[in-house]
């Protein structure tokens, strides 16, 4: 692992950072959004540009195949434009005017309403996805169009990647004549580096993706500041999938496949990687678990992200097998490697995994457990013992699903996402998306950290009373001078106000 | 007070009530948006009818005038109006909706996003609001509008009043057919109550308007838990004007008589009450602080609320004359009575302000201090070094107000609101009033108490993909059947979806 070649920041130089970070907000936040959009589009441009010796070094240092790399280093870039296109079109900034009344008793004053940064937003980035979720990943991409500076803690798992695209991003922020401070790279190892940049009382906000523990580690401190902040943690995942009987009996070849094929994508190293298959003991099942394990025993397995990942999944592998009632169904043997780690799919019964906590625990990496429920009405009851997820699927036929309703409204009450007869894993960037649910899931369900409402999480509202127009930001003034979306005495348009 | 008459609700009570409120919220989350708003417009109307009993049982235990408590009624009753209006137009929803695109490679798969309720809330009214922000008040109003149920921790000081608004609100749910455990209603004098409510599994959200001190005990309580909950407290706040000389010296008399009655109206028992006026050491502060003396003098007292609030104001007002450069200007005395206390405004400097933090606390109650600036630059100085703030008020001629952009630019980092030319107590319920700053003055600056806005913090997004069109709620149907605002493939608009 790299982390032994890192070390911590001392306190000072975090101070001194974080002091740069919150001089060169001062600054950003009075940008335009073209200006905050066209600082992405560089990052994105300067991206590209070194794609070649991003990929390598990332394949160097997490193992992950170059051709994953590939999709998701034009993923990032993907993102990082799209937010700057978000980001001009305003709509996220939740513009409200109410105008006069002036014959109102009392009078009706004039009030606009719109979402300003926060502040200098710290990012933790994720081990598994060292561009999308890191360094120059969704959490920066979307503070920046806020118009927040960004302080990034290197994941001590591509450090080197981390680095490489640091200087990618001053590099940008020089290219559009912005100030150096605006992004800042902090290394450690350590938690106290962790804690450190948390607890500073310059930092508005935190982002994070990772693991539980992590992640309520950090919003622990975020929330025991004398000035608590907003932390962003997408933690994880079990993702429950629903396969129904008739579909099963239909199309169970296929549905195995696909399934097979998510589980073991990345080897499994993705928080939407489906860890609960919930199905009914019936007739086409023997046939459906002979078809996911020959899908399974396809499969080819590499090596993990890094040893500690590694280790995690072998020892939760085993806590798993060693329950009660749970029998492997299969397994693919690996090479005998530290990176190396044996997929699996294991079996139970609905009764045993209600009852043991430890079934329900995610288990990073290729691995899976197929719950038997004796019937629907068990399908349910499980359902209803669910912790928060950021996904469930559903899989049925077009008359399964149509009988599902009370099923699916018990889904909504745990997950962010529900997906209808396809996979949890690929998570779309668009405005619709919802990638977060329900502690914990998340810690903070009520926003998204993929699509353009994830720029929200780093805002807040300030509304302007009786203010003069020309005092008034652009985006609130009469004229709409930047095009966007308000709702204007309730109603959305663009239209210029006239007769104040 | 009464409190001393209030019985604690047992442990097994509370868990009654809220597992009661569980199972109304698993029913009322599925009623339509005009259902949410039926119940609204009917509590509205219900409490209408008993105005008369309920302004005379508030009067006797919050000493307000009855003259105050109708418009406050009124007030109440416009909110609940209000919420339902909002509530049905859906806008809060934030409907997104990203259709398919079979052609893209990967496809493109319809995904479509609104919000969905959180659960039972939790709401711990305020006592200077016994009806606006209480047990009927903003927060109930808003967790209805959301598809939430409700439990009211009912205020001590004004327990009489809550419970004849919890009959006329649990008179309305059966009005309107909902189950009775949609609004329960909890008693208790001792924090262990509130503590009990707050780390309730079931409970999944809180709101609360008082003090610091509470609304930090309750926000940690809610992140102390194993599955966190969010806890909007709207808190203290000292609500810093800022009268520029220029228009002191051509308004001095107006703004002056303006200003001194904000800081006394209700006994200054309002959250956004002046307590701190900056000025500009200047020829006409001299005729400006008379003037100021002249319209105090002509206030007559009236009783605090309570006698715990009126002990609070006469410890917050001593200490805030033993700081030293602290003068009075002016001091109406009243009766010697447990509920009196003496209004006052002193007057210090710039630099004695900025550096003790006893003077920037606030004194809830009619008081209030000069800070005497040496010039603009000085009052930005301390601008900068403000805590958060629910509003900020600039007072300024249109040249003195077009010269403090920078100053414009300074307060908008701490308050949540800014008014121009007026005084900050009075906040309109509209949508695009922002009620809530950064911390202290309420735990999420992201949210706001008032407007309809306030909706969304008891709600949560939850996104469908792929989902049949007849499986989707009505919200995010193909045909639009509710008729209501939606943002499809990134454009806001109110059309069908075709040629899906």
């Amino acid at each position: 692992m790299n982390s032994t070649a890192i070390k911590d920041c001392t306190q000072q130089e975090i101070d001194q950072a974080i002091a740069d970070s919150k001089n060169a907000f001062e600054i950003y936040r009075t940008k335009t959004l073209s200006d905050r959009a066209a600082l992405l589009q560089t990052i994105a441009s300067n991206i590209e540009k070194e794609s070649e010796i991003l990929i390598q070094t990332a394949a160097s240092e997490t193992h992950l195949s170059a051709a994953r790399l590939k999709t998701e280093l034009i993923r990032t870039i993907f993102q990082l434009k799209s937010y700057a296109a978000h980001c001009v079109s305003g709509q996220w900034l939740d513009v409200r005017i109410n105008t006069a009344d002036p014959n109102r008793n009392p009078p009706k004053p004039d009030i606009r309403k719109m979402l300003i940064p926060l502040g200098p937003v710290a990012v933790f980035g994720a081990s598994n996805f060292p561009f999308a979720y890191s360094t120059a990943g969704g959490d920066t991409a979307s503070a920046f169009a806020a118009g927040c500076s960004v302080v990034v803690k290197a994941h001590p798992a591509h450090v080197e990647t981390s680095r490489l695209m640091a200087t990618i991003i001053e590099k940008s922020i020089t290219d559009c004549g912005l100030p150096a401070g605006l992004f800042k790279h902090i290394e450690g190892a350590s938690n106290a580096v962790g804690e450190c940049i948390v607890k500073h009382p310059s930092i508005a906000a935190v982002g994070f993706t990772g693991s539980l523990s992590g992640g309520r580690q950090l919003f622990n401190w975020g929330n025991e500041r004398k000035i608590p902040i907003p932390v962003f943690a997408e933690m994880g995942s079990i993702n429950p999938v629903f396969v129904l009987t008739e579909k099963m009996q239909q199309d169970g070849q296929s549905v195995a496949k696909s399934l097979a094929g998510s589980i073991t994508l990345s080897m499994g190293q993705f928080c939407t990687n489906p860890g609960i298959i919930l199905v009914e003991n019936n007739p086409a099942l023997n046939d459906f678990l002979e078809h996911l394990k020959n899908a399974f025993d396809d499969f080819a397995p590499t090596q993990m992200l890094h040893e500690g990942i590694a280790h995690s999944y072998r020892e939760k592998q085993k806590l798993a097998l060693q329950q009660e009632q749970v029998s492997v169904l299969t397994t693919v043997n690996s090479e005998d490697n530290t990176l190396q780690v044996n997929p699996s799919l294991v079996i139970t019964d609905a009764v045993s995994f209600m009852q043991n906590e430890i079934l329900k625990q995610e288990v990073f990496g290729p691995f899976s457990i197929i719950v038997v429920c004796n019937n629907k009405d068990q399908m349910s009851e499980v359902a209803q013992t669910m912790e928060g997820q950021l996904t469930a699927t559903l899989i049925g036929t077009a008359n399964e699903l149509s009988a599902s309703r009370d099923l699916i409204n018990t889904i909504q009450q745990f997950a962010g996402r529900i997906i209808f007869n396809g996979v949890p894993t690929g998570v779309e960037v668009c405005l619709a998306m919802q990638h977060g649910g329900p502690y914990p899931a998340s810690t903070d369900s009520r926003f998204t950290a993929v699509g353009g409402d994830a720029i929200r999480r780093f805002a807040r509202p300030v509304c302007f009373q009786n203010c003069a127009d020309e005092l008034l930001p652009p985006e609130l003034q009469n004229s709409n001078p930047l095009d966007i979306w308000r709702t204007v005495n309730d109603i959305p348009g663009k239209d210029k106000i006239i007769n104040r």
